[in-house]
């Protein structure tokens, strides 16, 4: 499978309570692609300007990113620079300069149209839409926004929604989105539109999946052979518990790299498999937040992403597990006997 | 088994976005004992004045909730006014009538001081400490407070809590209390004072579940010949997702209710008792928020909180569950399949 990534590449500027870095490699989809490249091969479409350090170039290509849909204009490349405080709840934006970006039309380098998922990180809904023109029957599209274009661009924003598979946003974005505090309205209001899942991501309180079912039993979803009808489904996965969080910059991105990342490795795209997906997006997230930019993500491996993710199984699940038929036939668990009133 | 709670009976003036209720049964005491009651038998200690209605007392002994510790004294009921917004995240109180509460002292009639659980609810420390002295070699002591005892009674309140094996807080109150923004830190400073495990309440976030292991495994952690070393251990659960919230007023104490319930009914206390504790916590918190008053109490039955149970394990476990042993052996499942990167 390979996955295509539309969005933004970046110099940060970032301070924090716990330090800051100047013109540190950052934006969407370089987020999103250090992240879902540990689980499959990744095809970037950005730009940057005449400025860009050849090392980040070079921790992409070492990441087997492929980047021949990276535009090198002429310029500067786009800089974003912000501050958080204590909470790490939302950044304040100090200055954002779009330089290159400001013009920026994605164009696909021969191939990428054949991408089985694709990822449209925060840019345009007018880019948005015209990438999905260029994609031949993707197995998945995936779209992030933010509220920029909820309040200049809503009916673009809502034609794109509509295009796609799964929509990712944040809490706050869903609430402008859909006009109302209650996040299960919000979310049954973007479902609407078209989508089969969304996810709204709440920070330090975790994310949440809205996905629709086709039949009642969690099974088939998504993919592009997959419908759905009846009703709104639901699942919630914490953020993993973090002592110290240095940067919560990219926090979203990387989740959306692991959470499609893990999708590129499943046989069907099932209910139970976007739980998972989730998981895999929390987990990733809670690395990349360790530290300032994607340095997190220069030295994670898999071993630490699957211990993390069995830690997440102890700290959400409350019946057991048997993860092998045999454990379980061995542990001869009792038919719901915990919640059994009837020996009162 | 049977329960003992120490808290307030009030009668409560509220106001939300969907409506408004005057002199309303109410008080900490009152939510616990109704929830609780669903699960055992509770003891209630508390006062209330001459003008309490007689129909409240009827309603709790309807549940079984033994009377005889609720004084009735000469004057007025404790009366609690109040108000939320749409967020219905946190009540600005318009006014507070202590009444015959302020100089309530708590007696515990004959038998009392034999209840294997004990709930004090959020009153004074200073009482707080007087009824665990006067309770002999309960089975598990659980403990709440609120940010008045916080800032003016700190040190009478860490005595207290040194005191029990269980603390009930909300979010804000965990972090005024240890003067530190992470939950972490906080959860550890509570935990060091000498409690087995603490509950942090977050409202519309969930509620999270910090333990101290004694070997690693999960297993015994409470009753009075549990002991802990090592390591403080994680549980989240969410809040059930509910479109309308009427009134959030006793979310906490219902919380308590179906959290010592559940714990009354099963043999050990260990860490996987815990987490199924908290989630009976939250799934009655979630049915009392549905109405006004302790209004949804009066009709909530056992079935309905065993489904609402149900539901919680599909919205938030990711792996396959296993509750009947043939079901798993069926179901094959592979070990740890989806998670192995081996096959790319």
């Amino acid at each position: 499978m390979s996955i295509l990534v539309v969005g933004s590449v970046a110099l940060d500027s970032v301070q924090t309570p716990f330090g800051r870095v100047k013109d540190a490699l950052g934006g969407a989809a370089t987020y999103f692609s250090a992240a879902a490249s540990l689980y499959d091969q990744v095809n970037l479409v950005g730009v940057v300007g005449t400025d860009f350090p050849p090392e980040h170039l070079e921790f992409l290509e070492s990441k087997k990113v492929d980047l021949r849909g990276l535009q090198v204009k002429e310029g500067r490349t786009f800089r974003w620079s912000g501050r958080y405080d204590y909470d790490m709840g939302a950044a304040e934006t100090l200055d954002t300069q779009l330089n290159v970006f400001a013009d920026f039309h994605p164009r696909l380098p021969q191939g990428y149209e054949l991408s089985d998922l694709v990822f449209l990180a925060n840019i345009d809904p007018e880019l948005q839409v015209e990438v999905l023109r260029q994609v031949k029957s993707p197995r998945l599209t995936v779209l992030d926004t933010m509220n920029y274009w909820i309040s200049y661009k809503k009916d673009t924003l809502s034609k794109a929604l509509s295009l796609v598979d799964i929509v990712l946003i944040n809490e706050v974005e869903a609430r402008q989105y859909s006009n109302t505090f209650s996040l299960i309205r919000a979310a049954r209001k973007i479902l609407d539109l078209g989508p089969k899942a969304l996810v709204i991501k709440k920070g330090e309180y975790g994310a949440v999946l809205f996905y629709k079912l086709d039949n009642g039993d969690g099974h088939p979803v998504g993919g592009k052979n997959g419908s759905f009808v009846g009703d709104h489904t639901y699942f919630f996965a914490p953020a993993y518990p973090l002592e110290k969080i240095k940067d919560p910059t990219g926090a979203g991105d990387s989740f959306a790299g692991g959470f499609i990342g893990y999708l590129s490795r499943v046989r069907n795209i099932t209910a139970d498999e976007l739980k998972r997906a989730v998981v895999h997006g929390s987990v990733i997230a809670s690395f990349v937040v360790e530290d300032f930019s994607i340095d997190r993500l220069r030295s994670l491996h898999k071993g630490e992403v699957l211990q993390r993710y069995q830690e997440f199984k102890h700290f959400t699940h409350f019946e057991h597990l048997c993860v092998h038929a045999d454990t379980c036939e061995m542990l001869r668990l009792p038919a719901e006997g915990d919640l059994e009133w009837v020996n009162s």
